[in-house]
């Protein structure tokens, strides 16, 4: 029988992210000026993030190194083990083989120390000495304070003001570890006093703390920016997930025939996905990628590919990305870490050339794979991977039909301690839940910004 | 360097629970039927607990093996891995080599299923359908309803109400795992009924809530009660930490010179330590062993040596501990899982032939050392083993000054993810702490049961 864990020694811990626009077969739109609508240059990122960061945000090479001071502090919880799901397989009845990534050992409880820690590091290098960021459910600032305080970087997070009421115990655990972090919109701005002149009761939005976390990043000079996801250098830092899996899944001696990943912003989908997909174009395997992204907010499956701004206030380059409007406001899922109305330049550009595909899924769909998971595996999942979950269990029993004993992968990004009233309203049964529909996407997405093809 | 993680494969779990009455000098005294006040017989235990954990209870036996179906459900976390802290120890410039036994990585977030999932086992193996238990803060309840999952039991559980009030994702996780949860006192019970009768506002005590969750399972034939701590046969489970560690260090090359655990009812210390102090016993190693209990429940420290009930209200037989007294109720401080007025008659024993020592630390102090822990280490304590880790830190900072690489191993039992408030208080400046004085503790165990010696 197949080991419950696969493990990895430390010094099996890859040495090198993995960058999959080497492999693909055409690049990706550039990222343009939202002024000039010329592709955006390194001088016009350089207010907000250090050298290396930028030169990884457009490099070609196929591999990046992984500075030891990097691999010293991924070893607090690197290699993360790959899992084997019987007890799952066994309650399904399945033939299939269900493997999950989990990252949920992290210091801050998902996939986003991989990026965090050396966006931190980069930033320390370049004699920076504070981040700002902004937060929507908490997971990013959380890693972000863990990683500044691995370096001495004071860092200071703008969470939105209804999440920040809502779920006090990130705020806390921000805290513990050194950070700082306040309500968006705040009157620490000139972006936030705006809107609190206008609205003094205002929830906030994820597009106000962003404005709020790149006015105090651009006005300092020993201040930079961290984002903690869609860009292409945070896809690359989370490579490492999928490196790590390619390896275990050796020593399980199978190739997988499925990868599923849920998708909000991209890292995580990408970070497991990407060393497959090249494996893939190379020729060494041949498994479907599959992405998983909420009903309530499906920019691959129902969005428009087109060059939309990254936050909601339109100060951002451009991307060509699926997107559902960057003033789409999600319905209040669970999942916050998948409410974001685009998606990552990478993984949209991926999708267009058929290298992978997408389903969307229901919460209470989400919550029944959450729950049934839990209670045999052991492990309470995050909101945003129950939805990978619930395409691994949607495969295992067509397997189950088919006889096929298929070899499923999922990555299993985070656990749910932070979470659980989420659960308690699905066992109460007081989940909601909405499809978006195709006229409500048609509304969001008419007023796109207009970009020469 | 040593690595960070010292981890071991899924074969190297230990296969065998290790009894440490095989090897002291002096057998533990008889526990007495409160009645009769002779010791008490397996017929007494029968209402409440299976044969083979009755037989667990009082074996001489050096070894009990672990069944296969038991340890097919401890992989889903075990082997737990053993830290090296090298960032803790850089940042306090010691000398000192600190190991830390990690148990936070189980599905309830600490050590306690390693004897909810055997305790579960052997009941469902006798043809038991239910379990009732009592819960305080909440861990030990996650942990018997997850482990009930696993065999097909139902699980019922009486949280004392002041934490049933104000943890709610302890209830939340509880019932995601499948099991039920009441506040204590409930109407549920005669015991509950005549509580609320004379004070329908109570908050309930852990005394309350075992006499409701002992009536269920006395009143029933297919329903059993199972207890978290204290018991030898709870001690004997948590042995697999030690064994465990054992291996673990000797894969790093070294020797323990100091062990520190934190002591509420005992089993996490002696699971830790036990093993440890069969090597002392048989001459192979010879570490100091070191209980760190709350300066405001301090049994072993400031506690007298003597027959007591387990219970509040009276009702379970008299064993011979360090106790403040019965009816002692501690300070309301963080650490839930150290608020019991007695200590494991196994931990007692040897503490009184000499073989561990004991020391007390407030909440202060604790917290501190759990904030630069989580800095450093990544991990975010649970309150418990913040009371190991401040004993560590000093220890270390006393090499710092002597210079002696000594090769501390603490008992990390549990994350601290459900008990952010806490933190969240400490770092606000408004924890609360009082020493109990010796004037308090002679008041509280002056009404101790008579035995006849």
């Amino acid at each position: 029988m197949t080991a419950t864990k696969i493990m990895l020694d430390e010094d099996e811990l890859p040495r090198r992210w993995y960058n999959v626009m080497a492999d693909l077969p055409a690049p990706p739109p550039p990222v343009l000026h939202p002024g000039t609508l010329e592709p955006v240059g390194p001088q016009d990122l350089a207010p907000l993030f250090p050298a290396a960061l930028i030169e990884q945000e457009v490099t070609r090479e196929r591999y990046v190194d992984i500075p030891d001071e990097v691999l010293e502090v991924y070893r607090l919880w690197r290699p993360s083990p790959l899992y084997r799901a019987h007890r799952l397989e066994k309650a399904l009845g399945t033939p299939a083989k269900i493997f999950y990534k989990y990252e949920g050992v992290s210091p801050a409880g998902s996939h986003k120390p991989n990026t965090a820690v050396p966006q931190a590091y980069y930033n320390a290098a370049a004699g920076i000495r504070r981040l700002t960021t902004e937060t929507g459910a908490g997971q990013w600032g959380t890693a972000l304070a863990f990683a500044g305080a691995q370096f001495g970087l004071d860092v200071e997070i703008w969470q939105v003001r209804a999440s920040y009421d809502q779920k006090p115990y990130r705020k806390m655990m921000i805290e513990t570890f050194g950070g700082t972090i306040h309500p968006s919109p705040s009157d620490r701005t000139e972006a936030g006093r705006r809107v609190l002149a206008a609205d003094p009761g205002s929830p906030g939005s994820l597009g106000i703390a962003i404005s709020e976390a790149v006015e105090v990043a651009a006005g300092r000079a020993d201040t930079n920016y961290a984002l903690g996801s869609v860009l292409n250098h945070v896809l690359l830092h989370q490579t490492v997930i999928g490196e790590e899996a390619l390896l275990q899944l050796a020593k399980a001696g199978v190739a997988p025939d499925l990868i599923v990943g849920c998708t909000g912003g991209g890292s995580n989908f990408a970070g497991l996905a990407f060393p497959f997909l090249r494996e893939k174009l190379q020729g060494r395997m041949a498994p479907v990628i599959r992405a998983v992204e909420p009903a309530a907010c499906p920019s691959l499956t129902k969005g428009v590919y087109a060059y939309d701004f990254g936050d909601t206030a339109g100060m951002t380059p451009l991307m060509k990305m699926h997107t559902l409007g960057h003033d789409f406001i999600p319905d209040p899922i669970h999942a916050g870490g998948l409410r974001y109305h685009g998606m990552a330049p990478l993984v949209s550009h991926v999708y267009e050339l058929g290298l992978i595909e997408a389903v969307a899924k229901t919460q209470q769909e989400c919550f029944e794979a959450g729950v049934r998971f839990a209670r045999t595996e052991g492990i309470i999942p995050a909101p945003e991977p129950t939805h990978a979950l619930a395409a691994c269990v949607e495969e295992a029993l067509r397997c189950k039909e088919t006889g096929e004993p298929k070899v499923i992968l999922t990555a299993l990004c985070g656990h749910g301690h932070l979470d659980l009233p989420a659960y308690g309203r699905f066992l109460a049964g007081q989940m909601q839940d909405r499809e978006l529909s195709a006229e409500a996407v048609a509304a969001a997405t008419a007023a796109l910004p207009r970009v020469p093809a």
